[in-house]
């Protein structure tokens, strides 16, 4: 693991996740740009003092030095977006498959260049997109694809997050909060790299289709050079339309992602404060809430049976979606190993092409407000 | 009453909530284009034959030429949008205070000119939002107000209808299906025309803000020439922006037009499905939901508790809205009759003015769409 | 109109609603005990200086003195509750039809010379449990009655109120908190005989299944002498068993009465504060959200269908439940003066039978409590 | 590990919750009474093979073979109810900390005497009721601890599940199913030792106080000698009064446990599907909804912030809830072999004494409805 020392809170997600996915444990990492840090932050995360390293380089040699069964099986990259380029590039040429936090890098060049050297090294590239790790998103993106919804008309996508809100300007920021809000560390964009990338691949995966064109809308309404809020039009493919809205300034919101699918014969509701949930709805028929872990849902969607480990009415969360990714990327990382082509459940987590998907579409966000609103292609 | 007979939707929501509003009496009316129905509908309604009449015209002239204190004392217009304009024209020009039905007008030029000869003529003119006559929108425009959500930064209303799914196009289409696909009738637009005016004119209700420049993307699922979803960027006073959604094939809802207001402090959310409820959420503090009829609403709004007829707990719904509108139009009447200034309680209703923004913001929408979205001015 | 003078909530819900539920209008009525008041607000609410009668006795005097065509159709009873036994059996000895307020009389015993009285007189006898009014819970006691969902096993009936808490106990308590709290003019119980009994009306509406014994728990957590919060465990007909709680301590809460019905197939729940929806939930598939004004509800309760006057989206409330039950009481009134047998769709509202079986319900739940929480027979 | 071998859904659940609590690992195991099978599924969960065991008392003899460093530091205990009693006392008597699935033992005799066991040998006992480790559990039991709602008048807790109506009778009953529906295995109860234990311990857990009387009805609506449904009234300290509902045929419901706390100030709602907020009612304020993972939470709820893995707005569920209680309980042996008390915190888990006083509550329920529903100490 790469970044994500003690008190960061996407690295211990990563974790959780990775240990609850199963058969997968820490035992190499770099979690700090200051060496002395990094390696006392291993020590405390367990790790024996000579994995415990003091730089990601310092690790990659390392762990390349091992014999072939002791090293590491694959990297997670939970580090500030400016330096996933440089560690996943050398992670594959040094032959480790990779786990990345998104925005994958922060720029759509290289992510493009990243998705070059993934497929040079034929590596296994996960990119953590944790909300499509949801049973119920499963089943959502089941459904569309069976056909029951109709046609999908338009696409309604929502992830509305007060965390700006809650900063007290007063006091100097933290360091997540500061790089946030550096371009040179996080990009040309802000809420869209950070969460309206989520957004836009979670209506990319429930309904198949891909934005092709978008109308942006972006502002800033909290100090600093970077968008914290944005609207968009969206131009599917098939004819399909949408909006998506994202923000980190609406206030008092905790995290409430959300999304709409509407069909020409029926429509599907998610969110994710209510994850357990699909609600599918109809002109002429009683909605239907159909819940994780029930046996409908399993015959309707083996990739939902797969993702859940708890009996409908006992509660999943965010953990468990991040672990259904790890536990896809993990088990085609297996496969790959023996020689097998992974499945379709198996190979089911986003990867360095919805990597390249998200940047493009972030720069299409900035392209299109940038040039006064107009329609850019992603 | 012009239009609205036997059958008509909104026409029996008008007679229920104009007697619920208390001292208001169907007296005479005119309910169909056609003189034989439009007489018998009068009598079915329980008219006295002679002001049962054949047409609006006919009406006018009739109650016109009755005594001071025995004709009837204001005119209800809803018939398709077409004949407001002329109908609205000639009610004021006969002397007879007026309750339209929105859209005001199939245009901005001719609700300008119906503001025109509302001021000349001096008479009551109202507008049928009931939206923004529920208890807990008025203690929403309250709180906004007084500041409690601190400066208003962003605003998002979504007005989703899937009525359109649930057309039956193997069958000749209802009559009113008919004109509200007529450009002839229903004017330049028909979803913005139809619910995107209560969506804008919640959202300035509100807000207190006004709608100043917009950008729309407007769409065409069913068949026939006019939009059946939009979608805008919007501009407000203050720099405060907003998007606002509309639509009339979003399938499978019913009608849960809703509303979020993003202050700098706090943030407040209303929706129509649930109307009793406000909820406030702030950063800091647990979320807030206020219940209609409870006596903390009062204390903050005198207006709501005006229109709160029930206690806590006894659900109010859409009659009572429009009942509220009602109300505070005859309240406006009786008082300009009394020769005093209405109360601003009582003047609390949504009037040719507001009309006029209404066309404003659907020319706006359907330009900005035409011209290649674009930045229109409303 | 007998009681609910101005500032009465009940007598203007009786009055809003019976004047939407169409043809009824206020011509007669005594609306205090004390002549001067009672004149006055009758002459308040628009009636005729000489039917604004100065107390009940008067006013069954003066309208059956009237000829026949220019008497009230009926009389609605909205006195506290002593008095309802009196004036009713007044009334329908005077050959009025009648509408009372709940509970029907103090005693069981009371009710049931009422029963025959109005046997005896052929008169139509109305008893306002609103709560069957509501579109919703007809379409329930269909989807029962054709078996949806199984045989009933279990029935959860919840009426938790917390009025009691709102009482501001340094003050002079105001008359209508006086006579709820007097056995002399409240009866032998306080919950019961208040809300008690809707909830034990709702169950058997729903169901309908009688309750044939029960085991009471009754509390008195604030000052008076009768109860203000109670629990029972029910037997039905066929084996059913329930649980009925009701309260008027419950801190916070409003009014949100709610039933649970459990079948061997599938349940169905309702709550008073969302009463546009309707759950059904079944062990093999998702749960439904009925919603009324859809055509599917009509198609499975031509009651339900009966009960709606909005479409799908527009919220109907606590005046359309009230006004429903108006409706078909009149409707049976009309019935029985064209000499016809009112239909199944006109008879379903609750009269001195449900009054009855009220009545023997507070009893029963009196008696167990008092003799030490035994079973005893309903 | 004892129990929960390869498909046990509870077994897992303990494994991926101890993971997740933190410095747990599965290190020893037997896993059925086949020794076969409990090798073998020793050994697919990665266990050494000589410590996948054939029976845990091999298991206890080997592990306590073992040098100090190397052996199990405590045992979880997830088999059938029946073998819990002589597995835990063995494990006592072998120097082994335990924890222990519910219900402890079969009888309030075995759980005195386990009690007993537990004190003589000084060692830790846990026992898993897992609502109690919700962090919004933790935050309303501190909020009624410090007088937020006033004294406590009434508890209302209700667990009802559809389980026993997903089951197919037609064919063989599954081993859990079998055993839970043998009395010899299961215990005297059946409802109640499964789950009307949770409801009642999440009761005494939210208030601090104790049931002291309780008068049941109990009642089995499927086959089999135990009761699958049941309910009582609870007399509580200090004059509270209570309702508790428990049902395995509320056909149609997953597993919403819910509990109500009215307090005469203010009440409280919490529910486990919902299980990231909890509700605060007054009769004089907006209610207010507490979100997991605020600042204001951690104010006032150290134990609450403790049992927070993730921001507000990252749904957790069951699998936290299960890792706060093992976390918990493996502080505290970490204390006591620091040999320093463990603080408020760190003891904050069910243990001995409240599986003693959930045997009390299960068999005062069986006999309150044995001998005719009468009052019963607990």
């Amino acid at each position: 693991m790469v970044g994500g020392g003690a008190g960061a809170f996407i690295g211990k997600v990563h974790r959780d996740a990775a240990r609850l996915a199963g058969g997968v444990e820490l035992v190499a990492g770099a979690f700090s740009s200051r060496p002395t840090k990094s390696r006392e932050d291993g020590i405390l995360l367990g790790l024996a003092p000579d994995r415990a390293y003091a730089s990601w380089r310092e690790m990659l040699e390392g762990e390349s030095a091992r014999p072939a069964g002791e090293r590491a099986d694959f990297v997670s990259i939970c580090t500030p977006p400016d330096l996933h380029f440089e560690i996943a590039r050398a992670c594959l040429a040094a032959g480790f498959d990779v786990m990345c936090e998104k925005p994958l890098t922060r720029t759509a060049e290289e992510a493009e260049e990243l998705l070059a050297c993934a497929r040079r090294s034929r590596r296994v590239f996960g990119l953590m997109h944790p909300y499509v790790g949801y049973p119920m998103v499963k089943l959502a993106r089941d459904l569309v694809a069976h056909g029951e919804l109709g046609r999908v008309a338009k696409i309604v996508v929502v992830y509305p997050q007060g965390s700006f809100r809650r900063i007290d300007w007063t006091k100097p920021l933290t360091p997540r909060q500061q790089w946030q809000r550096d371009p040179k560390r996080h990009g040309v964009s802000g809420c869209m790299a950070d969460i309206g990338v989520h957004a836009a691949n979670l209506a990319e995966y429930v309904t198949g289709l891909k934005i092709r064109q978008l109308l942006s809308d972006m502002a800033r309404f909290t100090n600093g050079p970077l968008d914290d809020d944005g609207a968009a039009f969206l131009r599917f493919d098939k004819g399909a339309r949408g909006v998506l809205l994202a923000s980190k300034v609406a206030t008092g919101e905790a995290n409430p992602l959300r999304i709409h699918v509407y069909g020409e014969k029926k429509s599907l509701f998610w969110r994710q404060d209510n994850p357990d949930a699909l609600t599918i709805s109809s002109p002429f028929a009683p909605a239907e809430t159909w819940t994780r872990g029930s046996a409908y849902v399993a015959a309707a969607s083996p990739a939902a049976a797969r993702a859940t480990r708890l009996p409908a009415g006992h509660p999943e969360g965010f953990v468990e979606a991040f672990a259904n990714t790890y536990r896809n990327f993990c088990d085609t990382i297996r496969a790959k190993r023996a020689r097998r082509k992974p499945t379709g459940l198996e190979s089911d987590f986003p990867g360095v092409r919805e990597g390249v998907r998200g940047m493009r579409f972030v720069e299409a966000m900035v392209a299109s407000a940038g040039r006064g609103n107009v329609w850019v292609s992603v």
